[in-house]
């Protein structure tokens, strides 16, 4: 066998063997598969496509290029949920301690930002003291007494998956469903929950454009998940604007603060929706229970009480949560409307990228970031507007960037005469009975 | 612009600018585009094609990245003729006098033989003295005072294509129709003649596998030399047996002899097939007049003395040309018939590696040549052979190869019951007016 047959087969639509596929990631992975030839199969496979099953071999020969988290020692359920990723998208931070009071384990490894995205790790870094960087023993000591905790990636998972993605990354091959789903499955399956809900987003501020897009590569990794014997399922998303009326660091932990004491925006739903579908698939809720179980853990306060019991867990300051008045904030301005009308259409991505510009994300993996910065939304698609309302608050740290912020959003809110249709927060459901469309 | 911007372009089907060709093609040949950027997009393109305008100006930025040679000085018509190469593929020697005596001048770059293929220069070599390594100016004056001339290739013709050969060899990106056309008429444009006809083969030893795929190859290589500005047509012929009964390179030049002596074979016809489309595409002849004038050059001894004029213009011992008995010829061994029947099929691409074995071809670029041996075919497809005929001289030195020979030859020739179908020399021709089939 070379990776000229490989190349050869791919190139002419022929579905490749479980070796020809380890053949190919093992050689990448230790080198004696070169770049120039990777690439090219890595093209063939963009336009050629792979089956479920050639999907399935590939992301299960990148999960064991590394180690494999094995969380059975915590006997009990353990629950994950991975998004796409967007802006605003602080989910996992009200997820995990929910879900703890629900009675399953929650022991997240997250990703830092980068680009116009924040990290869920930089997010919990804003709280004086937060250990992001728990010891592995330490991580599954909180997850086994708290119930929930959240940590920056430590094991080595995948490795094969970061080279090939630097690859991709220069080379046109990001946008294949197959090799986006092999990426993110392989570091999935790797990081040890037997219970996986997937986050897939689209539109302006996410990876995939469309909601039929995005419906495709859930279909496939829930295939993959399944094929891997998890529990699996995943919702599709809106990321047609940011998801948490505020963006930025410190303002997304308190985003957050107010979903657990109860407050209904966008982000309360999508968290609810994702928690009752995680729940579900456990198979020890259904959808009414989960429910209640959902309503009770926020009504009590107990949501609240066990993110500040995360927190402290983990090293940080919990009166931060319970009073997060103290989050140091940046100098407030405004951006306001130059007319009437409804907003009609986001470019939630240059919102993020406005939050980057005021310091409040990296531009590249060695920047440093100021958590007091980022923006408030005080609208969203279909808010009506009169000429000087306040769209949105940008909190700045001395000028730094604002001008360019503030004139990435003036041009991301689009005003226009007719009230555009409701956007809904989810799109579909898709799980191994099928697709469910909301 | 990027070259992401240019893969992603070609990804999506979409057609890539003149100014888009020019920056991969330059920047791939000053090493500022790398292997595996270059790699991804030859992928893209050998699976979404090119039209015939974007081959053009690939085939223009190719050609422009080496020296580009000018025969104006000559002051007449320069004819040009590429096969995309065979087995017995002598035709260039028998042509280059042939035409000489109609009037035009051949002024050939050839190249040297690789693999089971062998090279017009190395057949040339077999002729004591002959230098195929004259200097530009000895080789234009030989052009003008004898009329042709066959040298090594000497300018640096399409450095460009050199290099992204040697990657499309290891990236599985060789057979594609646009990336073959570039290629092939990057060097031919760039060799300075105004009237060219492209010999494409197909069959058990040509690149092309059937008549069909070397018409689409011959179809675009003539739009190409069109756009241009070039006087070009195309044949397509066939490569299912060796082209000449003689293979091995002093064998050859012995082949040649017969046929510039008017003797009728194979090799003959295809010669007469190639001269005439060339005479009529200069504008000079019709196809009675070039057939005339052909049949005048060979019966007349004219072409034979052009042939040993040149061998003497270019160092060569003429004597050799007018008594080919000269040649020193290996020891004589045959393969015969195990069964009765009739020649169904040939491998032609075994016969060519048999003589190989025998030494009379390079499995690296460094072997050197033993002239003296390889085979005279007996029989073509359609013969009729009884059980012990002889089906092939095979002409060794000192054993050399000659088993691991003997047992390709005996596969490479198949006998079956039923008399085949006749094998045309020329399956259609192809011109800016259109396809002509035989």
């Amino acid at each position: 066998m070379t990776i000229l047959d490989i190349i050869e087969k791919k190139k002419n639509k022929q579905e490749l063997t479980k070796e020809e596929i380890m053949f190919f990631i093992n050689g990448f992975t230790n080198g004696t598969v070169p770049d120039y030839q990777m690439s090219a199969l890595l093209m063939a496979i963009l336009l050629n496509g792979m089956t479920d099953r050639e999907t399935f071999e590939m992301t299960d020969a990148m999960l064991h290029s590394g180690d494999v988290v094995d969380m059975s020692a915590l006997g009990g359920i353990v629950v994950d949920k991975h998004s796409t990723g967007g802006i605003g998208d602080s989910t996992t931070l009200a997820l995990a301690p929910i879900l703890a009071c629900c009675g399953v384990y929650v022991a997240k490894m997250s990703g830092r930002g980068l680009g116009f995205t924040g990290g869920t790790i930089d997010k919990l870094e804003s709280i004086p003291g937060f250990d992001t960087a728990l010891s592995e023993d330490e991580f599954f000591q909180v997850v086994k007494r708290v119930g929930c905790a959240v940590i920056g990636q430590t094991a080595n998972l995948a490795p094969a998956d970061k080279k090939i993605y630097a690859l991709r990354d220069v080379t046109g091959t990001v946008n294949s469903i197959p090799l986006i789903c092999a990426s993110i499955m392989s570091k999935k399956l790797a990081s040890g929950s037997d219970t996986i809900l997937l986050d897939v987003k689209y539109g302006s501020g996410a990876f995939m454009p469309d909601p039929e897009s995005a419906l495709e590569l859930a279909t496939k990794m829930v295939a993959i998940g399944t094929l891997a014997g998890k529990r699996i399922g995943a919702l599709i998303t809106d990321m047609q604007q940011p998801l948490s009326d505020h963006v930025g660091n410190s303002l997304e932990i308190i985003g957050i603060v107010d979903v657990l004491k109860g407050k209904k925006n966008r982000l309360y739903y999508e968290i609810r929706e994702v928690a009752l579908r995680l729940l579900t698939l456990t198979g020890k809720y259904n959808l009414v229970t989960a429910n209640e179980a959902f309503q009770e853990a926020i009504d009590s306060g107990s949501a609240l009480n066990k993110f500040a019991e995360m927190v402290q867990a983990q090293h940080g300051d919990p009166s931060y949560i319970l009073n997060p008045d103290k989050f140091a904030i940046g100098t407030r301005d405004v951006v306001t409307a130059k007319t009437d009308g409804y907003v009609t259409a986001m470019v939630a991505a240059d919102i993020g990228r406005a939050v980057t510009h005021l310091g409040g994300g990296r531009m590249t993996k060695s920047d440093t970031i100021d958590f007091s910065v980022g923006v408030i939304m005080h609208v969203a698609i279909g808010s009506s507007v009169k000429r000087g309302d306040v769209l949105c608050e940008v909190f700045h740290n001395g000028g730094r960037g604002l001008s360019e912020a503030k004139a990435l959003i003036e041009n991301a809110i689009t005003i226009g005469c007719d009230k555009p249709a409701e956007h809904k927060i989810a799109y579909a459901y898709v799980s191994k009975d099928g697709v469910e469309l909301y």
